[in-house]
């Protein structure tokens, strides 16, 4: 079957063309794949009507804003009560829909990949002992294809220069400054820079010694420096950590505003870079013998390989 | 000035009748106090013309719910397109304000000290040695009167005995497990539970040392099994943690599920109980000698301690 133009299948003429919607119109919600209320988002596996493509939907509630909160905050908004108590009451409000809006993507026609992607994952803590590491982590790390060619590219100068903020060259203690993907670059209580060392044999934490002390030191005294001179922020401003499990395994440094509550800055992901120092002082190979607690999803090949490695123990 | 019903200064009739308003008619705003855009809320500075009495309004976007999700995502919402890229789109969409409310909690009037509570304070990273420890915290929660009664009452069954679900009544090494109050007992993943010890001579993580390790692991154990017994959350479902600093300076224990991403569970507040156990294992005065990093705003009493004692240290 030949993929005719949308808007003469899908559509009774009002509502899409050329992939392109006017509304939700003929939409059916198949599941929820995913809530988010802490956020204010879902995620909708939905098919339109007439169609057996899959549709994935993202919606979310969108920030209030200063240019239109003094309208928002009229006559037009009415209230409900749910109770008055003294001076305090609550209300449920009804905002004009143009001061309300939401974010909306429509992934159509979407794949099942998209679908997993975006469905709601079990996830499960694994306490990862030195040994589990040696045993299970690493020979996993060793038959993966990393594709850090990007990491590569960046400090050969070869991707991404013009937004490098600040570079020590030295090979063994050097890094290279630059803004996560995920910060605007506008709005500094959500700034978030990373810092990737030039060395390439350190694969995560797990590998750091006394030997790095230099490397860990210079990256923390000139990464704070550095977004000190460019943004203005000060370093009691700044959190500064390592992700265990890191999303790649070259060690790089997160830095982010204060205020900002960073994907990943929680305990058991996130592990500052000052305690890292400190106990690496205390105790050389610390990170070599500590028990590491990560949180993976049913779907990542890390926990299938404990789970795997788990069995096998049981089993002995 | 005699305080006239609301109804007759503030409003021409129609929208507020003894301090229950019908819809923000004559509010101005004054000042944005605060904006947190990651969970869609905003705290504002407001008055009713007319009225000399300031208004703080809270409001906040409410998360989509199943109920209604298929009647949002139908043609009654429409949509304006951002930008087209193959099987991508996004948009905004408008949907009809009965099913797009906002939470709205009005405090009128408000006193200076609601302005201060809900105005954005700039906050501060502080490093805290274990002699800052001695010079300056412990000093100063010495001179405070805490106001723990409320723990002492639990513990001594006289209040909140309905709530407890769990108690060893050891005296060295017992607690009670009882839901936070931020929980509803009814959203599994957002569960919040609570260990406190009998113990009353241990302030926080800083008076740790391998004497307490018995107490540490009795409340892991029990409190993990008492939660799957209760809810069927299993234990590598719960992230178990600690504060530093504290809200109240008894040591406690949180309990809450993975999935919830909980108010005071990122890095340089919460510390995995199963981190402090192993830390005291390697090292009985870990605590004592570790510098632990807190966050404290401005306006908070130890912080100001720390610049004082910052400052004195500077000058000598």
């Amino acid at each position: 079957m030949s993929l005719e133009p949308l808007s003469k299948k899908l559509c009774k003429g009002d509502h899409v063309e050329n992939n392109e919607f006017t509304s939700f119109k003929n939409l059916n919600v198949v599941r929820i794949l995913q809530d988010k209320p802490e956020s204010k988002a879902a995620f909708i596996h939905g098919r339109f009507e007439g169609r057996d493509e899959d549709a994935v939907v993202i919606v979310e509630k969108t920030p209030f804003s200063a240019e239109t909160i003094q309208q928002v905050l009229s006559s037009d908004t009415t209230l409900t009560t749910h109770h008055i108590n003294d001076i305090y009451g609550t209300y449920s409000g009804y905002p004009k829909p143009e001061l309300n809006d939401i974010k909306a993507t429509i992934i159509f026609p979407a794949t099942e990949k998209h679908i997993i992607k975006y469905t709601d994952q079990p996830i499960h803590a694994i306490n990862e002992t030195g040994d589990d590491y040696k045993i299970v982590t690493l020979p996993y790390l060793k038959k993966q294809d990393f594709h850090i060619q990007w990491v590569y590219n960046i400090l050969e100068k070869k991707a991404e220069t013009e937004r490098v903020l600040f570079e020590d060259p030295d090979p063994k203690i050097g890094f290279v400054l630059l803004p996560d993907m995920k910060w605007d670059k506008k709005h500094m209580e959500n700034m978030y820079m990373l810092a990737i060392c030039h060395r390439r044999d350190v694969l995560s934490l797990r590998d750091l010694t006394e030997e790095h002390l230099p490397m860990l030191r210079n990256i923390l005294s000139k990464g704070l420096n550095a977004i000190k001179e460019a943004y203005g922020v000060n370093e009691d401003q700044v959190k500064i950590y390592l992700h265990y499990q890191p999303s790649y395994y070259h060690l790089h440094v997160h830095f982010t505003h204060l205020k900002f509550n960073a994907p990943g800055s929680s305990v058991g992901k996130a592990y500052l870079l000052t305690d890292v120092i400190d106990n690496i002082v205390l105790m050389s190979n610390y990170y070599q013998g500590k028990t590491l607690t990560f949180v993976a999803t049913e779907a990542d090949p890390l926990y299938l390989e404990f789970v795997k490695a788990r069995k096998a123990t049981n089993h002995d």
